[in-house]
């Protein structure tokens, strides 16, 4: 059986489109913009969660829930941030069968509930550092929406952090940026990430500084993957956040919030994604190993069975596919698809030669393996694809990355990948002269990559590209 | 210090309030009837989940992820549902801005709208069972609330399941009760829970019979921890859910839904709590032992540090708790307000001794142990909790639950407890007059106590109570 997508050479966009459908990722809503996540979806996403969770825990961070619904008066008393939302709101006038007093937003983030709380918990440098953490929907009425990558509503952890100084709230938000999100997207998700500083245009409505990842798709264009922000003292001034300091004066708190979302699977598909569909990183994949019963019979079914549970204690994600009443070709294409990243089939004819078949999703090689090799041969294929697709993804966004010395060369450039330009010599202007053709300052970096903690702009490089 | 927290023979309600701030378990958001769920409450909350989430998917069904927006006209096609709901919902009317042309309203459960997707999903008796469980947030406008017992937003999972005939559907929906619902709140909650049926009046609306997991608070009265529902074709009809069957027929599917939520941490405060605070089964604790240290010197530091990592790997969930800027008398109480189970205090004096003071939460008995043998009497201390919380529960229960002949001694026994009834003398015409004490049956079983599948009306028992 064929794969049923659009050539991905063909029509990028399309063949996201039929990915997703085909591996059952999600579907559209039925309010527009918003999304059915599908179990196979869901199941990556639960991997994402577990792994930001886990290394979020670690900075210390307590998850907590706030509420879905902030009074529309508290978003205005942040300036910048009201300014950058409002446009994207969606608002409850009525409530029970009634009108209400106040209409109330559903939560496009949670800054400023978040810091009417800080505000009456925070009183002390003791209380310090106050970090939080909360995995909740949000809705942010997009124009235009595409699966995963901007929907109406959408899945994500928000951390919100309050410090005593701005040496410390930088510190952490650093600290987020690289042991938590460029961690996770590159020992997890396989992506090649540049991290960096967003332009003054770019960053958030109400930080100070935004921090970011940035990777590059199978088309060439860029997908923020997660940010990390200062918000200086904004939001603590806005709703009056102080704290007693050591020596007995107050001040307001220094904050961070940051963000990773469900849009990190559609830039799993982006970035791994081939002809055949899914390719999923061994890390983040619901299962790693699947083990194909070719015929249901009864030795084989046994064999199957004991490869399972050998693959299941060594620590594997392992599924049985027995559903032999598909054909044997739809099941594997099915598999490819949602691009678990090995398979083992086990069958007749080759039992009786002491072995079976295991298939590498990521680069398609097919083997006999003994029986007795199996679980061997399995666990080295499960480190080899991580690393190759990581490896993969680092080669493509190389190959696809020039150094250029003028706008008009950044812009040519990034019709196809990213162009990398002295900040000296692009500056504001240039910005907003690439605006036109739709590229955008992805971040910011040091001469050697690395992120720019200064205010050292002479020296700052642009990675510039178009963006989802 | 004394416990800050209003006796709880003095006024039930009070002290209910009284543990949640001082536990610092949630506050009351700033939209009416909202929660935040402060770190220690969502910690308790991720414990839940995490042994719900394990019993969902032993029973094989998916988690996944359906919008939280519904359009309107979704909930006006099963009509028993939308009366139900319809007092409750919130409904935004504008989104980016603008008017909508549809409003849409926020989900108070998703029967709808996962419905619509199970009409699209299922054509043929080979995609049945569809089992599907979301972990989400949910909206019902509530006119009087109370923190985690009734919030217009609350956390919860709910299942969705379709079936290709009666039998199986009752199956399931009895499995969930049994092995998810009725084994977590026993095992992990130490809940006494009694398992029954709710009467026409009292169930689901759109459901052919909801099966409900009650337990008793500490005031007497009843707490519905979780439910099952029956749906029959119900919504299947409402959204034409239909599948061909083996034999060639169109068939309309058999339905389950069921949901557990954040009002369980409610219930854990008043089936356990004393006059000290939360007593928190150990199963269900965020944090098994705490380890306090009395004094940093430097042997002692060395000393619980050692005993922390000794619990902790022997698969406990530890915290040593270094604060010592705070008086000892505060931190303690604090872990006592908090619930934790065992607090191991180590301080100079023990130490010179060879030994450590370890105190149980649950009976407050406190003991001298010699340092080697704190890793034994620490297991030994958190079996024993955990049996002894249910066992009180029980009992409890049990005491307060007496058989009756008659309706008006129902009400009577009612006002401290539960009556068990013959609902052959109940009947709907006595469930009417109990309502006008606030009283309701909680839920109907067989002679034996046992979950009563046929329609054997005559030999039913009500249980019958108050309840929150």
């Amino acid at each position: 059986m064929a794969s049923p997508l659009t050539p991905r050479a063909t029509d990028f966009p399309r063949w996201y489109q039929d990915v997703i459908a085909h591996a059952e990722l999600a579907d559209n809503g039925p309010v527009r913009g918003t999304m059915v996540m599908r179990p196979w979806g869901y199941a990556i996403w639960e991997r994402v969660q577990s792994e930001l969770d886990a290394r979020i825990k670690a900075t210390g961070t307590d998850n907590a829930y706030f509420p879905l619904f902030i009074p529309e008066s508290y978003l205005r008393r942040e300036a910048e941030h009201v300014e950058g939302f409002s446009p994207e709101l969606a608002v409850v006038t009525h409530g029970g069968g009634k009108e209400l007093d106040e209409p109330v937003v559903v939560r496009p983030t949670s800054e400023t509930v978040i810091n009417s709380y800080f505000a009456k918990w925070i009183q002390s440098y003791r209380d310090l550092p106050l970090l939080i953490n909360q995995w909740s929907n949000v809705v942010r009425w997009e124009l235009r929406t595409r699966l995963f990558l901007r929907t109406s509503e959408f899945l994500w952890q928000e951390g919100h952090t309050a410090h005593a100084t701005f040496d410390e709230a930088r510190a952490f938000a650093l600290r987020i940026l690289t042991d938590v999100y460029a961690e996770t997207m590159t020992d997890v998700l396989a992506a090649s990430v540049v991290t960096g500083h967003k332009t003054v245009q770019e960053r958030f409505a109400g930080a100070i500084r935004t921090w970011t990842c940035e990777s590059m798709m199978g088309d060439g264009k860029a997908l923020q993957m997660g940010t990390s922000h200062e918000l200086g003292q904004n939001f603590a001034k806005a709703f009056g956040t102080q704290f007693s300091t050591r020596d007995g004066q107050l001040d307001f708190v220094w904050q961070t919030s940051w963000g990773a979302s469900t849009r990190l699977i559609g830039g799993l598909i982006m970035m791994h994604g081939d002809d055949a569909g899914l390719r999923l990183p061994p890390n983040v994949a619901p299962v790693q190993v699947v083990v194909v019963l070719v015929r249901d019979e009864e030795g084989v079914r046994a064999a199957a069975e004991a490869l399972v549970a050998e693959l299941t204690a060594a620590g594997h994600r392992v599924r049985l596919d027995d559903r032999v009443d598909l054909s044997f070709g739809r099941r594997t294409v099915g598999w490819e698809l949602k691009g678990v990243p090995v398979r083992v089939e086990v069958g007749p004819r080759d039992l009786a030669a002491g072995q079976v078949t295991v298939v590498r999703r990521d680069d398609q090689t097919k083997q006999a393996v003994p029986l007795g090799g199996v679980g061997d041969e399995v666990a080295r294929i499960l480190r080899l694809a991580q690393e190759s697709l990581l490896a993969e993804a680092t080669a493509f966004r190389l190959a696809r990355t020039t150094e250029v010395a003028t706008t008009a060369e950044a812009a040519e450039v990034a019709k196809e990948g990213f162009a990398v330009v002295p900040w000296s010599v692009l500056g504001e202007a240039g910005e907003a002269e690439l605006a036109a053709d739709g590229v955008t300052v992805r971040c910011l970096y040091g001469p050697g990559g690395e992120l720019a903690t200064g205010e050292e702009e002479g020296e700052l490089f642009a990675l510039v590209g178009k963006s989802y």
